[in-house]
C-alpha cells in the first residue's frame, strides 16, 4: 500500500510512456539481438545455446561407406540462429549476420529394434559458418568458416580462427544449391524459403 | 500529444500495476502455455511449428540396409516441445504434458561433395507421441502414439487417432532407455538430462 500510494502521487503520461516502452524492449530483445555471434581480435568465440536455435537438417557420411576414410565420418546436425531464420523464412535469404552451427555426432550405433541404419552417440566437435560483410568482406558471399574441435575431437576450443577461405569454401562455391549453403540437404530450410509462417511446419495439408 | 493528456488525467497505480501485469503475462505467456497438442474428440489435432522447437536426434534405418524391406525407410527428425524441453533440462524427466514430434523425411541423396551417405530428401510423414496422464490413464508411462502420414506419404492428416498400445509400446517399453523414449538415440536429449543451462551447448569445453 505504501507503495501504491507513492506511485500514485508521482505518476504522469512520461511514465506510462517509459513503462510501456521498457515492456516492449523486453518482449522484442532477442528478436532485435543482432547478431548470435561474437568475434574478438579476429577469432570467433565459441556460441552457446545452438541446440535451442532452428535444426534444418543432418547429413551422414559414415567411414564404411567411404573405404574408411571419410572426409567427415560423423553425423552433422545443422542449426540457423533465431533472427537469421526468421529473415530466411519472410525473404528466402541469409541475412548478413547468419551463423550457421554444425554439430558433429558419432556413428553410436548400427542396428537398433526400427532396424540396420545409422542412430546418433555422442558429441565430436563443433563447426560454424558466419556471413558478414563486416569481418569477411572479400570473402565469396562474405562467409568464413571455423572449427572449434580439438585434434583428437574430445574437447572444444574456447576460440576458433576462420580457416583459409579455399579450404572450405571450394566445395562450397562449386556445389552448394543456395549462398554457399548445401540447402540441397537441409529440407527445413529448402522447405522453408520465403514461406513464412508455414516454415515451420504443420500449418498444411501438403507436405512441405 | 491529445493522448497523453487524456492518459495523464486518468492515470491511477490501478492503471500502473494492470500495465505491469499485462507487460509479465506477455513476457511469460509462451513459458506458461500448459500443453503444445490439442486433443479433441479424441483425436490429436495436428501439432503446428515443431520444426521451432527443440531438436534432439535422428536415427536413420534406410531401405538399402533392411533387404530392402525397412519398417521404417526414411530419416526420422525428432524434436520435443520447448516447455518440456525446459523441464528435462531442469529434473531430467519428462513432464506430464509432454509431446515429441518425428518428421519423417526420404533419403534424398547417397553421395555428394563430402562423400558418400545418406543425405535428406523430402518431407514424407509426421508422427507424435504425448505423455499424459489425462488423457492416456491406462497407458504404460502415460503415453500414446499417433501418425498424421497418409499411406502413400504424399500428404497429411487433419487429425490422428492414437495407435493401439501394443502395436508401438512393445518396441519402446522393451527397447527405449529412459521413460519409453529413445534417449539413446537422441544425443541432445541424453547430454542436456537434468544439466541446466549447459543443455543447450557450448557452454563448457567438455563435449557434452
Amino acid at each position: 500500500m505504501q507503495i501504491k500510494k507513492a506511485m500514485s502521487t508521482s505518476i504522469n503520461s512520461n511514465t506510462i510512456a517509459s513503462l510501456v516502452f521498457l515492456s516492449a524492449g523486453l518482449l522484442s530483445a532477442n528478436a532485435n539481438a543482432e547478431e548470435f555471434f561474437t568475434i574478438k581480435d579476429g577469432e570467433l568465440q565459441r556460441p552457446t545455446g545452438y541446440r535451442e536455435w532452428v535444426y534444418v537438417g543432418t547429413p551422414v557420411t559414415p567411414n564404411d561407406m567411404n573405404n574408411g576414410k571419410a572426409a567427415f565420418p560423423e553425423h552433422h546436425n545443422v542449426y540457423i540462429d533465431p533472427k537469421s531464420w526468421a529473415h530466411w523464412k519472410e525473404t528466402g535469404e541469409f541475412r548478413d549476420g547468419t551463423i550457421i552451427m554444425k554439430e558433429l555426432v558419432s556413428v553410436g550405433s548400427k542396428a537398433a529394434v526400427s532396424g540396420n541404419g545409422y542412430f546418433q552417440g555422442e558429441f565430436i566437435g563443433l563447426e560454424a559458418t558466419i556471413k558478414s560483410k563486416k569481418h569477411n568482406p572479400n570473402e565469396p558471399g562474405n562467409w568464413s568458416y571455423y572449427s572449434f574441435s580439438t585434434p583428437d575431437h574430445d574437447a572444444l576450443t574456447e576460440v576458433a580462427k576462420p580457416f583459409p577461405a579455399a579450404s572450405c569454401n571450394a566445395c562450397h562455391q562449386s556445389a552448394a544449391a543456395d549462398d554457399f549453403v548445401f540447402t540441397q540437404y537441409y529440407p527445413v530450410l529448402r522447405a522453408g524459403k520465403g514461406t513464412g509462417e508455414e516454415a515451420a511446419g504443420g500449418f498444411t495439408s501438403t507436405l512441405k
